[in-house]
């Protein structure tokens, strides 16, 4: 396995973004990290110089001058990795990175794989898997509420609490493995009636993970808002007036998604997909005109549709054909009345529908009151508001397998199976929260996850 | 001016480039660097720590755990900008940066502007202005050459030399100054040969400045290479078999310049970008061929002009119409017989002429000959070898000045013009030399100079 065979490497990487900048940073982590920087450092002696100390001069390979630079020296194991561990931020030249890079590995290092560092700092019992996951979540993360449900699993909050049950657990399965020893004389150690309400309190924490998930996706992934209705009812102008300044916020940070026809928006630290469907409002051809895949796919997909109605002209037909629509494809609504700046008459009935606005995208009318009212829709997605949230398809999976074995141990026990059946079953349970936590590993679920990390962390 | 007016701002920027990566540095520099940091890194008081140290911790602001974070402090003097200067690095989302940088304006700090850093350092004496320039240089070199005579302006060698001479004409300035004071006892203090022959030696080094110019472009911006030829004579081929291992280097490097018909190589760290021309080749219309503005305007800027031809069926009157284009246009070239792989029979008058070399681009016959002959000819455009090379445009007007003004002093000297006159012109002399250090500055100079950098620098 690539990331095993050579642990004791010194490696190298850039860990600042590419690209110019001012400062670039190159990480080095290994035993040979202080020596092999050392030889290219010749104003001070750094295997001398004390742990979490900043050194400038100039970087020399070869009689060629580098760069000058600052040597950031963390020693083993108070550093990210828990090996020595040295940063080099030079100035933020592609050339000049590459250059040093070529130096560190003709001194000795090599270049890191994705996600190494990390991997190493796992190894060296510096976090636990789900916090080293956390770390590309926080890294990746598209908005505040992400960034800090990342942050919140790097602090080990919910693998935390599964290691404290698996651990218990762990203590029935020695309890039982121990009465397959004395089988014949057919004794009880692990009282069945506190199995039974251990694995009940696993199951109640593993189904309130699970429960979160939905709502750990709108929170890392935003929340989808299809912005629907006809032609000139204002759709992109209501698009502009909700992007607004909090345009400007999103759209500075390169790297977010973006095509055509998404626009990102932040409220309350909220992620918000805008999906403008020029393509999509409903006429008297209904099935055609959702008919368009892609349209159509979007609509699927969305959390909150957005329908848009020009106040002045209301068709009562459209309006009577949207609202069946609507219940048909079972979405979470707001009905716009747009252009009110222009005093339209609008029957009474409409006014006071339950998911009806009253707005004036071109002149700013509630659209304030608009966006609490998106932050309150998403907010009712979130199931258990301080709890742990995942947002990890891996984690996903696994925790659905430990509901899965307990509900087999659930059955043994209710069964009164044969003691070596039911540690069979508890060890795959130990086996499956193992694997969120990374108690239990195999080389290749490393390779997986860390194959998915970016260079240089 | 911009720049001067809040001199005494604590400002900050990014100094990472912009992106996902493993670590973000965000730089904070100014008075109130330590303590604006210190409100929200709980772990510790940094304002009382040493400098030059490193500080892992939370940084918190309003409650709100933004990251983990490891702080560098440098203490004034001994910093980048010659304040205190505190450098965070954080996780490297852009939504983290953004998030920590907004803490940091609350409390207190204010966005540095481009170049703000730099322009400090200059302010506070840790370099001169070629040397600032020269960092700007740097970040932006694309290749190993120019990056290594950035850091040999940043070095300071040649704006001090320039600095000497200065100096020397400031002491004749002042002895001449003197004289006006004592204009009506008609002495003369200040000797004529002195400052003739100091002026000569000025001037020396002003020209031998201005020459390296060429060259310098040369190295900043790589060599202008043009293939030519025909149609299926293998263009394509050559271009693939001088990119082969040699691309990779480059095409690693985000931000290098690029279109669809430039290709850039490194040889020898030197930049070389190949234009495959598609659209020329000498024909019996040759003027409309060459005609077409854009390749046109290729060939005229081009330093060198690869023309390929297929070696199995050389057109002589094609070859003759060639030999006439390229002795009008004056340009380098080398003229590729390709194919050679075929053994085709060339005349010998052709194989022997002392611009031709015989190829296979699909082979890889003579391919490193070709490159070596490439080298060669950038490295004819090189003047004087270990001096110092100029590439900045600003320095190149100046020093045209400079040398404008010596030469009216010599004028003033032969026609021996009154004293206050010469005086006038020594001053100007002198303003010049300083506005190339930055011993004379203009606020709109600055400003212009240090708007050009990034931010963060």
């Amino acid at each position: 396995m690539k990331y095993f065979q050579h642990a004791n490497d010194t490696i190298a990487a850039p860990a600042s973004p590419q690209g110019m900048g001012a400062i670039a940073v190159i990480r080095v982590s290994g035993p040979q990290a202080l020596p092999i920087v050392n030889q290219m450092f010749p104003s001070k002696n750094l295997t001398q110089v004390a742990s979490h100390t900043l050194h400038v001069g100039k970087l020399i390979w070869k009689g060629k001058w580098l760069d000058e630079v600052v040597i950031a020296v963390f020693k083993a194991p108070r550093s990210y990795t828990g090996e020595d561990v040295v940063e080099i931020s030079s100035h933020g030249s592609p050339v000049i990175v590459q250059q040093i890079l070529q130096a560190l590995t003709e001194a000795g290092a090599r270049i890191a794989l994705p996600g190494e560092f990390t991997l190493r700092a796992f190894l060296h019992g510096k976090m636990d898997l789900t916090q080293a996951e956390a770390v590309a979540d926080l890294i990746a993360a598209e908005s505040e509420a992400a960034a800090q449900n990342a942050l919140k699993h790097i602090r080990g909050g919910f693998s935390r609490d599964l290691q404290q049950l698996r651990n218990q657990l762990l203590q029935f399965a020695a309890l039982i493995e121990l009465e397959l020893d004395f089988a014949e004389e057919d004794v009880e150690f692990a009282d069945r009636d506190a199995l039974y309400r251990l694995l009940q309190d696993i199951d109640r924490h593993v189904s309130q993970l699970l429960q979160s998930y939905s709502w750990g996706n709108v929170v890392k992934h935003g929340l989808q808002v299809v912005i629907a209705g006809k032609p000139n009812v204002g759709k992109s102008t209501l698009l502009n007036a909700l992007l607004n300044e909090n345009r400007a916020i999103v759209s500075d940070i390169p790297g977010t998604t973006r095509d055509t026809i998404e626009e990102l928006i932040q409220l309350n630290g909220l992620l918000f997909r805008l999906i403008d469907t020029a393509g999509l409002r409903v006429s008297e051809d209904v099935v055609e005109q959702i008919g368009v895949a892609r349209t159509h796919q979007k609509v699927l997909e969305a959390d909150l549709i957005l329908y848009v109605f020009d106040a002045t002209q209301v068709d009562i037909s459209e309006w009577q054909q949207v609202l069946d629509w609507l219940q048909e494809i079972r979405k979470k609504h707001i009905l716009l009345m747009n252009k009110i700046d222009l005093q339209p008459h609008i029957p009474e009935d409409i006014v006071h529908h339950p998911h009806v606005m009253c707005i004036s995208a071109e002149k700013h009318l509630n659209i304030d009151a608009l966006k609490n009212k998106m932050i309150d829709m998403a907010l009712q997605a979130q199931a258990h508001n301080e709890s742990s949230i995942i947002t990890n398809a891996r984690h996903y999976a696994a925790l659905q397998q430990v509901k899965n074995s307990i509900e087999e141990i659930f059955q043994g026990l209710q069964q009164k199976l044969p003691t070596d059946l039911l540690a069979n079953d508890i060890r795959k349970c130990l086996h499956d929260l193992g694997e969120i936590t990374g108690e239990v590993t195999t080389e290749d679920m490393l390779d997986y996850i860390f194959s998915h990390f970016c260079i240089g962390k």
